[in-house]
């Protein structure tokens, strides 16, 4: 028997389920494959849980610093099962949340293994199960991606940890080497050093976060070594192994001399692959980079076979959910026909959820350096701002980048508290051709920390009054 | 000696120090006129010193609540006199701060109490000086206001506060009665709650912030009722009097009925009137209402009298902060000879930083009705927002309210945590007149309470996924 849809989305990830329902609200008849949780990695293991995580963190923090907010704390103990139930709670909370809208959206689940067997039939595998064929008018290929192996170095989920398991871990490791300093490294690294763990966070990179602004990085970078992470940029792993249980690794440092580390625990965060085996790309004539694990599209997700679009992290970078879903919307209008702007990859936040937070959009101080864009930079310091004070959350700015002669918006770049929640303003700015005269006249509430980036606008253009 | 300025600015508030730094920052020679500190009220005695109080509050709630989270806390012991000094020293540093602006902008402070003695010429006063006399070509009323006191009951700063007794009590009153349920009402019924003061939040208007949409004002009373204060709305204090130095209130309730009620302080928040008095308006022909003390001014500024203009407070409502300094801003841009556009008070947020906190801007939804204007509503629930959920704070929406024939923005309001950060992006959408379709347009980061707004406006629209 042959399961007839309008569209098949493979994936239940923020890409795929979002375009499935989006699909189903346009009057699609859709099915959505996913093998594991509804919600994807985002939900289950990714964003969502790692959020909770890193709350509970920030409160231990926040009640370390109690005494200067007024407060003598007694003994603080950490029940670190009930830490990591509540955050699995909050991401089952919310997979079962993507299961209800399926049904209210008439969303077929089916569970397993998607391979396409040619444009327009899809088989779904399952353990144990006998495989279900479905014909599909549109196919949207949104297999997310996973983490990327250190080479020679397999995931053991003992000591060998991806992402996955540094979310779970039945207790708090004494030491903890970290590879790779991008967002998930220094989420990471804050976590597990705020409940006592001697963290090392070694990247390649001459700087943390190596995608963001140098003195985002910098910032950060100063902070998490006063907060106890030993952080070392510019140096390299050249060999990591388990030896008796713990970790082992050979780190060869900017002067080029080598250390030996011994840790209980690695995590290895280096970047992640998209997951693009197993589902027949190449039958189907969808070209696609195996190294990388990417599927070539073009700006609205098609691939190089007409009725088959990909999504999210399988598709393009950046690797980030919010990306997926604009995107799953995206595919979803087109594929009823609606005519529907294409998402501006340029135009993407990042988001690092330590603290201080990191929040950026557009490009870098140095990327305008090196395309010689002339530009105008504001920056304003959280010290200047009342509301910082306020919280004693003094550590952070706001820096913006404009050009020099149209006045847009190129780069926004916020460190410090809700930096991540701020950085939607610059977002708008960008996707709505907004200049600075816009920002100006816009009336920011005081006192909030969303008058640092008001400020630092007025620095960029002479017409701040309080630096 | 007659020192000459071209402009003069009375009050050192955030109206009038804006003013002053930025017309010297035009080139101007400035002098500011302030009698007691810089930064007025609202740094001082107002915005800036209870953030630092109503942080002090909910990072005692989040510790109540840490088990939550993976904790078990000890005894917890507040040390109030540090509390309070946290506050007054996050004061202290902005005062300063100001003083610093006005050294390297070149703004001359003249401390006393000021008077236009004819246009053009302003005498200042000091406790055992001699008067200076300051020519000014331009002068700026920038004056404040003051508590509105409860009628028949004077500020005895002991059992009869003002919100400035409130934020530097000595201890904490074991029971307190407020009278009035806007902003300032509400952020200390917080406050005190939070600290385990019984509190009794008093409003005459059917509902806690009045101004504010019926949906959050409904949302927000049910909150404090649920954290233990006692919220009398629709309630009238017939009579307060204080016997035996306790507060005895008879307050007649929805009902009609009369009850009476004890408490230690009675803290009177029922708005503020206008500081018009002793400043020569009347002889240099400014017109003022001198009920509401609020001197009557164009879109621009400028009052009944040419060369003087009035800002903030004084000026006319709302009585906020970041109105006056954008007016600052816009005299000081005039003053110089700059076209500049004028303050829209139409788009003016509104921030109540109680916790769940509550931000708007524009029309609530009854207003819509009231004025027959066709709208579209949308409603997204915090439950459904996957950061909320991390951080355990559900109780909260954002809602949003668009011309249904023109796509404009009429009002948003904001209900829980970060609301007075995140009204920053519905601000700038209605001062750049933006739609609905540049913000869904703009991908908002994941995950994030932002993303609360956008769900919401996708409400509005038919284009939410995740409702």
């Amino acid at each position: 028997m042959v399961d007839t849809y309008d569209v098949v989305v493979i994936g239940a990830g923020p890409g795929g389920y979002v375009a499935a329902i989006r699909a189903a609200q346009l009057g699609q008849k859709v099915a959505c494959v996913e093998r594991a949780e509804l919600g994807g990695i985002c939900l289950n293991w990714g964003c969502i849980p790692t959020k909770a995580l890193l709350h509970s963190a920030h409160l231990r923090q926040e009640i370390s610093h109690a005494e200067v907010h007024g407060f003598a704390v007694g003994a603080v103990e950490v029940a670190w099962d009930r830490l990591i139930k509540r955050s699995r709670g909050v991401a089952a909370r919310l997979s079962r949340g993507v299961g209800s809208l399926f049904k209210k959206y008439g969303v077929t689940h089916v569970v397993g293994s998607a391979r396409i067997e040619r444009p327009g039939v899809v088989v779904v595998a399952a353990p144990g199960k006998d495989d279900v064929t479905l014909a599909a008018k549109q196919i949207v290929v949104a297999t997310g991606a996973r983490p990327r192996p250190f080479p020679g170095l397999a995931f053991d989920g003992e000591t060998v940890w991806s992402s996955r398991e540094a979310m779970v871990s039945t207790a708090r490791p004494e030491s903890l080497l970290i590879l790779g300093a991008g967002a998930i490294g220094c989420e990471f690294a804050y976590f597990y050093n705020a409940f006592g763990a001697k963290v090392t966070l070694v990247e390649m990179a001459p700087r943390v976060l190596p995608i963001e602004d140098d003195e985002c990085s910098a910032a950060l970078e100063k902070s998490f070594a006063k907060q106890g992470i030993d952080v070392r940029t510019g140096t390299r792993a050249t060999s990591v192994k388990v030896v008796d249980g713990k970790v082992v690794a050979e780190l060869v440092g900017k002067d080029g001399a080598t250390t030996t580390l011994t840790a209980d625990k690695v995590l290895v965060a280096i970047g992640v692959l998209g997951n693009v085996e197993g589902l027949g790309l190449e039958a189907a004539g969808v070209e696609f980079d195996p190294k990388r694990g990417q599927v070539q599209v073009d700006k609205d997700g098609h691939t190089t076979c007409p009725g088959i679009w990909a999504i999210g992290d399988v598709a393009a970078p950046p690797a980030l959910a919010h990306k997926a879903s604009a995107e799953g919307i995206h595919v979803a209008e087109l594929m009823a026909g609606h005519p529907h702007r294409a998402v501006d990859l340029d135009n993407i936040p990042s988001c690092t959820y330590c603290e201080p937070q990191v929040a950026s959009v557009g490009l870098p101080e140095r990327v305008l350096k090196e395309r010689q864009i002339p530009y105008k930079v504001g920056k304003f310091p959280y010290v200047g701002n009342g509301k910082a004070l306020a919280l004693e959350d003094k550590e952070g700015f706001a820096k913006v980048l404009f050009h020099a002669e149209t006045g847009a918006l190129l780069g926004a770049h916020l460190f410090g508290s809700a930096a991540t929640e701020l950085i939607a303003e610059s977002v708008l700015v960008r996707s709505a051709e907004l200049t600075e005269a816009d920002i100006l006249a816009s009336v920011h509430a005081h006192p909030t920390l969303s008058e640092a980036f008001h400020e630092a606008v007025g620095q960029a253009f002479g017409e701040s009054v309080n630096l």
